[in-house]
């Protein structure tokens, strides 16, 4: 077996640790004769690691008292939906959105389905290469939400400030950064994300809802499993969930619980980002392409400015152990995601790759 | 590792050699050098995974070239909403449903949100132990579809025989059926299920929907996601899916190929199933619930007649290696799911341990 680096954007990669203990679980969970698919979700053993799942991921981002940990099946996109419908008004709801890359710019494209959605600031001038001045923003005074992007994958932006938004709830998707540094809970309203990214397999969602925003009185169509109240009510287990994948997620937080929770792989996290930027920084071949201020410490997109180049570099990386580095399909050039999971040595392999490249290519 | 007999409704028992497949890829699948859970799914090795799993889906139920195969995630209580969401007139929607047991009847309300539900039939007057008469049924005749729930897991009941609905697609959830035994695919407008009882993992459902029911013009506040031509058009991959659950799934597709495809599978799940009902239809002191006409190959209820005897008998199996025989919290009572990964053996141990108790118990 030889393992590649993988700066894949999500799916993504998993601590080494938690793929063997996954392996070495699958025929029989911990002496219950099963693996952990083929449990009941009604069972007392997979009741346990649902709760110890949330139990951890409470302790690793402080969530307070009063909000609730939903862990739903949809991903992020059904999130776009299921936004609106729980939080805007029957009569006239009303959304601000700032559109600072494609997820931002397609979950408002979802909420005009349901009322009236106002882009409050966009960033798709420049290509989305900066989030937008947070502020100038003035928020509806009828707003039910304000909502954002935290982390643009794609373009490799992410907001080091927060809109100032007073009585109306923040909504904020943090696939990509979601839990990569510690963050105060208690500024939002909703903080959500698929978990694909950094956090566990494709095919879960978590949602993490203040108490006073898990409503009754949705919009009237909202399909039940996407009402928040029936999976609050039913602490997740309305319906079956994706109960394989929870167990992974909560394999990925008893391991960040060792990594020193989010201080301490923000620590790690900051570090590697350092070694990458610094290292475009001074690159006479390659470029970052977010703007300095606005760079994300999860996924760093770069150019050499040729398209061929890119190509080259793309290739030669592939054939050296260096998988999923090429940027999104939208944008071109390279992107490295460097996810939580993502070793030190991994950055540093990348850079010494990168500076043999350019010096091969001068 | 000793495993057990799992007669789990599901989640539920997956074959041996796919559960083993599975730890021994865990950290390299196929020499990409990464696990299949950290893959992107923009990748060429899981375009491969996913092209695969639909081409043997496929060939096992033998699905006609008009029909498409989504994998979505939510569950089969996504689809209880999206059905209707997909198929009912903007104006006025019409539906007829069937209800035979606990699924079919959620499946019913939620339908009701989205226009005009009737109930042509119900078996609720005796406890779902029966599937309604369908030679009595009348579809109306402004009905977008008629909906039926093949096979009730709770119950142990099937429908031997379908309705007859003319031009009116027939909507069929097949969870806990799904590819038991061979099906004629064109006699339905929409099959579909959770593969979390005999197909894969929990976290993902399964939809085969004839083409000209793949619409544009779905109710106008449908989220992109619950759209099936949002997933038609984008070949399931409109955003991730549930990757690893969908590769899971192709193991049991090939298994179930190597297995003599739906025939050979069919042929040993009547065998299980005459095992257990020819046990039941002799014994003194255990009765099977569902009426003989409409029994299950699949989940098949079964009671004393006395709920301490039940307690014990269910505490007792529980120490012998017999897991998840109680019966559903909403009737009690035991229940054997035997779906197509519960080898023959695991029924036989099943009925021998009955008789045991049987005989100790007179």
């Amino acid at each position: 077996m030889s393992r590649v680096y993988n700066f894949s954007a999500g799916p993504a990669v998993l601590p080494e640790p938690v793929l063997k203990q996954a392996a070495e679980e699958m025929l029989d969970y911990q002496g219950t004769g099963m693996s952990v698919m083929e449990m009941s979700h009604r069972s007392k053993p997979f009741q346990s690691i649902i709760d110890t799942a949330e139990a951890d991921l409470r302790d690793l981002l402080a969530i307070p008292e009063n909000y609730k940990v939903l862990f739903v099946q949809g991903g992020a996109t059904t999130q776009f939906a299921a936004i609106p419908m729980n939080l805007m008004k029957a009569e006239g709801g009303v959304a601000d959105y700032i559109v600072s890359g494609s997820w931002s710019k397609k979950a408002f494209k979802e909420a005009k389905m349901y009322g009236t959605a106002n882009c409050l600031a966009s960033s798709e001038d420049e290509t989305f290469s900066y989030v937008p001045d947070v502020d100038a923003i003035k928020v509806s005074p009828d707003a039910d939400y304000l909502y954002i992007c935290q982390n643009e994958t794609i373009y490799g932006t992410t907001y080091h400030k927060l809109p100032e938004t007073g009585d109306v709830p923040l909504v904020s998707d943090v696939s990509s950064m979601f839990l990569s540094e510690p963050m105060d809970v208690s500024k939002y309203g909703v903080i959500y994300g698929g978990v694909q990214k950094n956090v566990g397999p494709a095919g879960l969602a978590i949602v993490i809802v203040r108490e006073d925003l898990v409503r009754e009185d949705v919009l009237p169509f909202t399909p039940t499993l996407l009402r928040w109240k029936t999976m609050a009510d039913a602490g997740s287990l309305y319906n079956t969930p994706a109960c394989y994948t929870i167990y992974i997620c909560g394999l990925v937080f008893k391991w960040l619980k060792e990594q020193g929770g989010l201080e301490g792989i923000g620590k790690r996290n900051h570090e590697k980002a350092a070694l990458l930027y610094d290292f475009l920084d001074q690159s006479k071949l390659f470029k970052g392409t977010a703007r300095k201020e606005d760079r994300s410490i999860m996924n760093v997109p770069f150019i050499t400015g040729d398209a061929d180049l890119d190509a080259k570099f793309i290739a030669e990386a592939g054939e050296n152990n260096i998988a999923n580095i090429k940027g999104h399909r939208s944008v071109g050039g390279m992107r490295a995601s460097i996810y939580n999971a993502m070793p030190v040595e991994g950055v540093q392999y990348l850079v010494d790759f990168m500076a043999k490249f350019e010096k091969e290519n001068a």
